[in-house]
């Protein structure tokens, strides 16, 4: 899973807590904006699955570990990598980097997500999309 | 619009921000609990009313004095008034009160709310449904 | 207050609830970064002036319609301009809007929001800083 | 880690998403809500350790099973037992259970999480303040 799909975001007061660094279930926030995003990169929209043929994407298991806290007005980069799909399924290998002064990037969280593709109504496991399946498997994915 | 019906809510890191108070729209949350436990007191189940007759609530404008800040662990009174009653909509007086360590309370939010009361699917202005209609002006609401 | 600054946003997943719309206290997180990227590209950091000298902006006070509502995947635009600058306040009139398919814009929200200058530690109110005031006063705001 | 502390949670509007669903975001918010509500039990107050001797708690890794969806109005129990005490650092199993209509509980969310006693002002690893110390011990965590 070298590179992958990068997508900045901004740190705002919403985004800390109490202790001045960002609250640590905002991260999954960020976390799913990159993995929206990367979707609409590929040409899909989920407003348009959700309505035909009726999916949506749930997170069904979630690791994650936070190596250094992000700040009020830091600047991340929310790396997204698919790293396995199955039939109902997808696995994502994500990073939230900050750039440092110095030039380079800091790694601040890295997280393994599983997404189950299901029936927008019903909650039950359902097939990707061919539309999308298509794109996955043209990628190599 | 004396007394009014009262919810405890207790301050968590996720309602505070990297000010070290508590953030701006967390009250928002705060009020609407208040609202929906005020309707609850009252036998009205908002689960239950978007399945049949098929209406939600929805805010419609919102006017919140922020006087003191709440903090962390802080033990809050969000106090629910309804003020006014129509066809389509309820309007409600409430404050967000804090037990003082001298014994009394310290105002801390004041806010007027306007709800609608919409289709839970066209989200068109839709008349009270009955049963609700008739709680509120046994109550002479 | 015509024109005024302008900034994108977003509609995703977690500003959305369960009516299918976008949840009402989102839209003050929606709000705040338009004002946050107004200051910035002023050339103010919020960070920096909490540092030195030790100030931070308060909402003190949000009046806040809400007109059609905006659902996930919606770009919107959050309009931000100041309408009044005290010596130690300012207050914004504030406009959400969304492109229309049809080209145009569609008005979302307004809101009219003030803020308070205060310590960042005691929460007193304190005067706007000179470099910030005199930013504002080049702008005659 | 049979039984364990048990804190009730009720789902409210702002915790719901687009879905119909509980945002996958928000159980962080109710597990933390039972770790915070297990120290004030065993009469730790956040604020106070914040303040005196400068700590607070950091979760620095997270695993988080998706099993069933919660939803609104739901009538949540957040199950929190220490799983291992370090010298910086505590360990929980966590679970979400909901109050089945048939009188059982039904298993919505199952969580370990792993926080670390730090420096409130350098977030610098810090053992665990003596007096917290001495009553995990005496429960034998």
């Amino acid at each position: 899973v070298a590179g992958g799909f990068s997508w900045p975001v901004r740190v705002y007061w919403e985004d800390t807590d109490g202790g001045g660094i960002v609250y640590h279930a905002s991260y999954l926030r960020f976390l799913e904006r990159s993995r929206t995003e990367w979707l609409r990169s590929l040409g899909c929209s989920q407003t348009a699955l959700a309505a035909d043929p009726g999916v949506v994407f749930a997170v069904t298991r979630l690791l994650i570990d936070y190596r250094r806290p992000a700040r009020l007005d830091d600047a991340l980069s929310v790396v997204c990598a698919a790293a396995a799909v199955g039939a109902a399924s997808l696995s994502f290998e994500q990073r939230i980097l900050r750039e440092a002064p110095s030039g380079g990037e800091e790694l601040l969280v890295t997280a393994t997500v599983k997404v189950a593709c299901v029936n927008a109504r019903t909650l039950k496991p359902q097939r990707i999309p061919e539309t999308l399946a298509a794109v996955l498997s043209s990628k190599n994915l």
